[in-house]
């Protein structure tokens, strides 16, 4: 432990810090932090008044789910869930951090978005930044070469947080990946068959399912000019044509990344495409196009890919889409997106006006044929194709949709509320409680020895439990319980021995 | 990034440390992890062999669940889940990671044990150790006075990892607290239950509740003569009649802590006390121990608690032990450990005999009035109770009993497998399959053209998977699809149209 005057020459110094920042008009978010650690510093200490003082938050980009929040998120999860395990889709677990090394060379320039360990004389370690990487090392640890798996856990980048936006440090994905050598396009099918099944059933809106192919982009990069050296570079800056305009995008290959005119108007001419097999068919006629061996090859698989999605009766949402790009290092394939359309369902119930909030992205995916032979000590490969659902910008929607309509979410599952009458009767109270719990029942009591009657029925309303079960003198006495429906006020008096099967048939129906 | 030479500077310094620890012959483990952080810096410039070398595995306390495990992971869940949702517990989330701040002060010694992030130029930040500092925090931040909440999450300790007795640097708690000012022992009670039918749902053998109360042990520590400051140390030396016997205990408190010997004796006496309501009784009226008014109220409560133990038919398994202590320091009243005392199911089905793989304790918990206060600026005392259970060790019993047993651990919930019994009918198939996944049936195919009929039914025998649809030329012209039970090979023709509610009345049967 750092003694209290170097804490206090840290105190000094931090305090600079936040006086400069401050001077110089930084942005909120970095003075906030800086404050943050001067505060943390000052805590150490014991304060300026001489009290421990807390910084009572969250990290930053964090956040608490609350009772709501979590029946709502549970919901959303039970969706996907349901989904995966249609598919027949075993699930693995694997630790919240892997080795450092794990996670070296696979993300390219977003690598400085993973969150480090400090280095406590361990090994070097890393929190995961996604649950792709860590399920490749999975398969290659363990010689897997076909498995079918889905992964519901968090992850972490220490990207700039917009939570409004749905946008945390720490968020959950939801992924589904086939491993294994099987016949083209099958695997990659069904994971936009679950892409669509999953948005349709949660019922956010309309959307579009974007795909694309490694292979056609760098077929389409060697056509029109790019040199090889330049590929990936230029398609990350493809890869913002969802958030900025063309004319942008365009002075970005030229101006910054020095491509010449000629190959950049070539370049924006075909990610203007848009279209489903028939342009597929009609790029493999392209003058140009054809003569890349790679963008045949994709091309002849987007085909095949649309006549599955024809049997699956997706092919509404789905479109094939030149300009989809996606930043990831490791695919090799096919590459796909799903995105909301519509605009912002808070702002539309707000005003109704046409406000956009958009949300974007909520689900993305590719092949990724190399990633596991990069763990393998001799480079064996496992293909794998896979699909993340991205939770957090759903939960946003969800959760306004929640807040905008009139209907209560319970954040417990109660049946049945066990109260008294009259004073005195709280281990009469406990019996029958007993009784319902040691049946499967749901029940709760007031830990009060002599709570008001009243309050018992207030806290039922409050908190959308169906039934109450009232015990008085006379009840006790007539060997019944007065069964109250909360909705209705209904009281009807129930034998103890029918007590369970009634209150089990009434809330069955519900 | 550090340039080539600085690594391998560091690989020649950490290759002496690796030399110096063998020659002296360190521990295995310790060892162990040099060698890791040398080839993980080996692994950064490629290693000798100019490739590059990974160390494939996971971090060290820590691991990969598989497919079977997880299906055992969660039955364990469902049954702690199902326990905690009839009690009528909400539940919340908190972030993996809290500030470095709100951890500090919280453990006493096992501080040390804490995972702390890097700091990459933002806040300070720890892992979570447990469930009930963040839910404190949570508390305070939202001014929330009174919840039952449960929690079910991974916390991170830096201990020595003993894996085959089920202690992991990463493992899951599920607690279960109640916060709020309510009359005494009642929700204390409930947690007690709430344990009783947790562990006698899980079936994992017999076990023992074991009861005790801070203020008893503060009160008998006064009345022995120990002195003030010496109660927490002393209660540390307490907490390890678990693992040594009383001699042991004994001489640590003399030799090592200077208690004196005539002390010690009578601590001796106390702590080898076990019974039940009436020892209470006995206590209240024991000349020494009715001195301290902080026993007194102690076991005043444990007296109470008793009485509602009845009601809720609990008071088989618990037993009022004063050698309970719990090494936690913010425990006020109230304390309980669940122990397993059976002797290891692993080695009992192997050879028949006593050899003990103890698990020890499998839930512990307490209350602890005044942690919420720690984080409230103004000091203001949330009173809480609640109950972790341990869940890893569960794992390790539930994982022996699965192998011991014959039953096959089902992985995935399949009901029909799709398969075909000639060639060329992978779009049949396909067609098939998305009929039954748009009606909700659970269903997958082989994603290969032309699969063998054989290796597709092998599939389903291997997995489980009770129901295949066969489709052939002649079941296609009849409009009819073969279904065929896997257990009893039994096959009969179902019109297309009664298909899916057929594979609902057959899987719903099962």
């Amino acid at each position: 432990m750092a003694d209290k005057a170097q804490i206090q020459e840290a105190i000094k110094v931090q305090g600079e810090v936040v006086r400069k920042l401050k001077s110089e008009k930084a942005s909120k978010e970095q003075i906030d932090e800086e404050v943050s650690k001067l505060l943390q510093l000052k805590a150490q200490i014991g304060g300026d008044d001489g009290k421990h003082q807390f910084v009572l938050k969250t990290a930053k980009g964090t956040r608490d789910y609350n009772p709501k929040q979590m029946a709502i998120r549970e919901k959303v999860f039970n969706t996907i869930l349901g989904c995966f395990k249609r598919h027949g889709a075993e699930t693995i677990d694997t630790p919240v951090f892997e080795l450092k090394e794990t996670l070296t060379g696979k993300y390219g320039e977003d690598s400085k978005l993973i969150y480090d360990l400090k280095d406590q004389g361990g090994e070097l370690l890393s929190l995961r930044y996604d649950l792709t990487v860590p399920f490749a090392r999975y398969l290659a640890m363990n010689k897997i070469t076909n498995i079918k798996r889905y992964h519901i856990a968090k992850v972490y980048r220490r990207d700039n947080p917009a939570m409004t936006r749905g946008r945390y440090r720490e968020f959950y994905q939801c992924d589904f990946d086939i491993a294994g050598q099987y016949d083209a396009m099958i695997p990659d099918a069904e994971c936009l068959k679950i892409v669509y099944e999953i948005l349709s059933e949660l019922d956010i809106g309309d959307f579009r399912i974007k795909v694309n192919d490694r292979r056609i982009l760098d077929g389409m990069f060697a056509v029109c000019g790019v040199p090889d050296d330049k590929f990936r570079t230029i398609c990350s800056t493809v890869d913002k044509l969802d958030k900025m305009p063309w004319e942008e995008v365009r002075k970005e290959m030229v101006s910054e990344k020095g491509l010449s005119e000629e190959a950049a108007d070539q370049i924006g001419e075909y990610v203007s495409l848009q279209g489903g097999m028939e342009l597929a068919e009609r790029l493999l006629q392209d003058q140009k196009m054809s003569q890349s061996k790679q963008a045949c090859a994709g091309l002849t698989d987007i085909k095949l890919l649309f006549s599955y999605l024809q049997l699956f009766q997706v092919t509404d949402k789905v479109v094939f889409d030149l300009s989809l790009a996606r930043g990831l290092d490791y695919y090799t394939g096919i590459i796909y997106e799903g995105v909301l359309t519509q605009t912002g369902i808070a702002a539309e119930a707000q005003n109704g006006a046409e406000e956009s909030v958009s949300v974007g992205s909520v689900a993305g995916g590719g092949r990724y044929d190399g990633l596991v032979g990069m763990f393998d000590p001799k480079g064996r490969k496992v293909p794998c194709v896979g699909v993340s659902i991205g939770i957090e910008r759903i939960f946003s929607i969800m959760e306004q949709k929640a807040e905008a309509s009139a209907q209560r979410v319970r954040t417990t599952e109660v049946q049945v509320m066990v109260v008294s009458a009259q004073k005195n009767l709280l281990e009469e109270r406990l019996k029958l409680l007993t009784e319902l719990w040691n049946a499967g029942i749901k029940a709760e009591v007031i830990y009060k020895k002599n709570p008001k009657l009243l309050s018992q029925l207030q806290y039922c309303e409050d908190s959308g439990i169906p039934l109450v079960a009232i015990l008085g003198e006379q009840e006790l006495k007539d060997g019944v319980v007065k069964l109250r429906a909360v909705a209705t006020r209904e009281e009807a008096d129930i034998s103890r021995a029918d007590l369970i099967a009634e209150i089990k048939r009434r809330t069955s129906e519900a």
